[in-house]
């Protein structure tokens, strides 16, 4: 019998979105630090020839969690152990942490969109082959939202436009400033970080809504 | 020359609300994690007769931070150390901590008011002299506002009222369900936790305002 597997993850994809207890007609994404690396620092880190290895898909199409783990160290020295990478392989290294890490780190990240790194925090990454120091690269993600161009349309929004979220979850709480990215690449989900996360109570499988 | 420490303190206090740079007319206390004891806990902890030592007064009249540290566990006995004990002692312990916290702890603590820890979660505290298995105790505090009489009627709230807080940090934030405390031993103040302050960008010179 033959199985497509795609199909087979788009409908248990939905089956868990409409499990989802919360209110809200948006899937929320906790994104936990994390690390982008580019090739060139990637050989630095694993060694000459190394490739990025998959350990699950993410929800947005052609990115995945990997089986490789690095540590990351900023001026107060205490290392942060297990930090995942994220594949596959971009331009520019890039390292997004939350606010309570970089309080342990002792870094001093901006907020941004994802890629814009210019003049964002040094931060030093260690691997089991090497070391590399970023001048820039370190950031606190902003509030955003992927979708699809359907899921544009349905809701009214454009690609890079800015609206306000609410998240009623143990603690209700409003996000403003969500930036919107709609993609053909892109799946519905809201990303936040574990500070925002944390902050309103949400889980991976509570849902938001778009307020204006 | 004789000096009143307690007005030179008022005058400092008022001139550091006032040079905060963020928007809003409550000056904001960010709440790391911290243990309240009763002396019978103190003492299993730190000793027979033990009396906790003041290191610095607290905003709130009365409150202090204590020298005193203990080490706290949940199940999955990863411990947290170097937890600050806030006096005076009460009548039951109580340990609060963020969510971000229960996650590395592995305990599943409710949102409360202070004080109200009926059927909250068990936690463990160690201490130099003793341990102590609270069977409840450990809560996420709920968001809230200490105010005097006086700023209770200018902001036009009654005790136990609850408001939505708009914060205006890095990551601009809406905090819905803030309960008000409003008593003649209170200062204005709002407190929020580490993940609170955090998601929104606030700082302990931050402020913010009431919605409604």
């Amino acid at each position: 019998m033959d199985i497509n597997i795609s199909a087979v993850a788009e409908a248990v994809l939905k089956a868990i979105e409409k499990s989802a207890t919360t209110e809200g007609d948006i899937p929320v994404g906790i994104s936990n630090r994390h690390i982008h690396l580019s090739q060139e620092h990637l050989e630095i880190l694993f060694g000459k020839g190394y490739e990025l290895t998959s350990m699950k898909e993410l929800s947005q199409p052609g990115q995945y969690a990997c089986n490789e783990l690095l540590t990351i160290v900023g001026t107060s020295l205490r290392p942060i152990e297990n930090v995942r990478v994220l594949g596959p392989v971009r331009s520019a290294s890039q390292v997004e942490i939350s606010r309570t890490d970089s309080f342990l780190l002792k870094v001093k990240p901006p907020v941004r969109e994802s890629g814009k790194i210019g003049g964002s925090a040094p931060i030093t990454i260690i691997g089991p082959k090497g070391i590399v120091s970023l001048k820039e690269g370190c950031i606190i993600a902003n509030r955003h939202i992927h979708m699809s161009l359907e899921d544009g349309k349905r809701f009214g929004v454009k690609d890079n436009e800015y609206v306000t979220i609410d998240a009623i979850g143990e603690r209700k709480t409003r996000f403003f400033d969500v930036q919107v990215r709609v993609s053909d690449q892109f799946r519905l989900e809201m990303h936040l970080d574990t500070d925002d996360a944390n902050a309103a109570g949400l889980k991976n499988c509570s849902r938001v809504s778009i307020v204006k």
